[in-house]
């Protein structure tokens, strides 16, 4: 039988502004069909979560048709059917003898795709960052009367300035992130292994909060003693004591939103290094979010944090929080000295005040998720804004 | 104060075997240097688990010298010190203005070490495949006096056959999987909505098996009726019922290594229509099993797949199987039509009898990580290999 349609996580008017606003950049740059290959690109224009690694699936969006055709393996298009918004004919299964193989890949069936729709003689936008190398050859080799267009980041900035219905999914996310660091605080305690305790988080993360399931496992970042001053590294079989320091990085997410958060916990009292650094980072925390409103730049907001932090003599060398939205980082605005970005109502960032080049074996973070409002910030995740101790 | 090593998962002779190995082919190509981007291949070569997005990161090896140099953000130098067997003067930092600056950014700084170490004026072998354009055509650019060798595959390829300790690691991972999978037998009933299913799921990944825990939570893929039918979706708010099935795709890991299972689950009786393709891709798992052996072909696995899913009426689309290891699946050997990869001892497969396309909104799973052995297969996972009834 054929798939139905399951619940959607926006309505198609929604996704009908979202490609409006893609073609019009489109115009701008003379393109007639854009090409997008970014995972999270194709869920904020479709509606499509899964993720099948590497396998090549893209989106091509014509300047003269209201919707886009996905083009994806075979076995993916029942999936792409069920999640998206897309009419059946838009929905194109190329054969699985294009997986793996060296010859011909799923991006062939995509340019077949492009001559097909007469899509193959004018400009064609690709974002290069989302293309490997031989992918990019493919198609300057195959498109040769085609006016190549480099589009590298055009999707992602549109992205930046969530709609409502995006901010309340991220408001779901964050709630979930909230539930986690509260599930870690009942079952961070000395004799406790690491991974025991992430057990209990991602349970948490998969359960939601407030009737909101999560949609997906966002790999949480847990480290302690004696390795705080390590990043992105997951945890480990060692067991906590009564003297840990836990950094905790998770995030909760929502139909692909998704809303980190940072908290440090202590068993027992935490030591004189780790309170005045909590003080310092804080207090950075707190200025970002009473500097943030539309109109400043990311460069602005990174002074500010830095001008808090050097009353408490810390020096954060890190940026100090980056734009979120669809699987985790937006790669595109970034609080760090020289950024232009201009604050816009609806930007989110995850604003971290992480600091792990402290001492080598020492770091500490604290960070919220961050709505950029009319007037001000409005932050997104609630959890108590401290340093747990615990016992 | 400096951060100490972690418990290393590998020798050091181990990894200085792998570079071995992977100096032998850069001889072949006549390169001096070859720049390592993708994290899989870095794991390998170093021990190195951490994953920080799309942050620019690269292993350079030297033929020359005994041991490569990582070069990766500096917020992440203590990671790679931890966790890898590389000694200090190796792991290189850089700045952190280099992130997220379209300016400049880490490559430019791997760039410079190639400057600096004179490896910039002979043999260059890049893996183009793991390099997006921009970055392919900074290295060109700068690179101008080198001889810039395509190495697509190099270290890939040499990753497919496992050491003994490997696979070790492969078992853990398997027992891991396996824990899933009854876990999911526990706790999958009418009533309980999928993602609390998943939350016992995964929390069962990350506390592992046997004493050894799992380091990293890969993605789970749950799908009930009425989407049997898709692939690569995780689960939903919706709520399992008497009739329900439910596929399920996990994965257990160690320090990398992934060993992904597949079961189905009947709440009640199982329909006619699910016990026929039970049975039928049961038997074109069995004899892949019975098949696999050193010196055939991937290619002849599929066709022996084949021959037993046509006895039974049952075509199979998609592939039977590809090779795996760190981060789940290796761009490499594939069972299906054609694949010339002739299989050797101690390659790891995920031989998979997934079948999506039997009709649109009706899909079954069953596959098991397996070891190729001198005389024929080891099946790693050792769940029941049935049709999972729940009441």
């Amino acid at each position: 039988m054929p798939i139905t349609k399951a619940p959607q996580a926006f309505p198609r008017t929604e996704y009908l502004r979202r490609l409006t606003a893609v073609k019009s950049e489109m115009a701008q740059r003379d393109v007639d069909a854009l090409v997008v290959a970014d995972s999270a690109n194709i869920t904020y224009l479709t509606g499509y979560t899964a993720r099948s690694g590497t396998d090549p699936k893209g989106l091509v969006i014509s300047i003269r048709e209201d919707e886009p055709t996905i083009i994806l393996r075979k076995m993916d298009v029942p999936a792409a059917l069920h999640q998206t918004f897309l009419e059946r004919r838009t929905v194109i299964g190329y054969p699985e003898n294009l997986v793996a193989n060296p010859e011909k890949d799923g991006y062939d069936a995509l340019i077949d795709f492009l001559f097909d729709a007469g899509l193959a003689h004018h400009g064609v936008g690709l974002d290069m960052s989302a293309l490997s190398v031989p992918t990019a050859e493919k198609f300057k080799t195959r498109l040769s009367k085609a006016k190549i267009v480099d589009c590298t980041g055009v999707v992602a900035w549109i992205r930046t300035v969530k709609s409502d219905l995006e901010i309340a999914y991220m408001k779901e996310a964050a709630a979930i992130a909230d539930a986690g660091v509260m599930r870690a605080a009942e079952v961070i305690r000395p004799g406790v292994q690491e991974s025991d305790a992430i057990a209990e988080i991602v349970a948490t993360l998969a359960r939601g909060a407030n009737g909101k399931v999560g949609t997906w496992i966002a790999t949480p970042y847990l480290c302690s003693s004696p390795r705080t001053g390590t990043s992105h590294i997951t945890w480990t079989e060692d067991i906590l004591h009564p003297a840990s320091q836990i950094n905790l990085e998770i995030a909760g997410v929502r139909h692909g939103y998704t809303a980190p958060i940072c908290r440090t916990y202590s068993i027992g009292k935490p030591s004189d290094r780790l309170r005045r650094i909590h003080e310092a980072q804080l207090a950075g925390l707190e200025a970002g979010i009473s500097t943030i409103r539309p109109g400043i730049t990311g460069g602005d907001v990174a002074a500010a944090i830095d001008r808090a932090l050097d009353k408490h003599g810390v020096r954060k060398e890190s940026r100090c929080g980056y734009a979120i939205g669809i699987d985790w980082r937006e790669m595109t605005a970034s609080f760090s000295e020289g950024d232009v970005t201009v604050l816009k109502p609806n930007m989110t960032f995850h604003l971290h005040l992480g600091n792990w080049m402290i001492e080598e074996d020492f770091g500490y973070v604290i960070s919220e998720t961050i709505r950029v409002t009319d007037f001000g910030t409005e932050v997104l995740t609630k959890a108590p804004r401290k340093l747990f101790e615990l016992c």
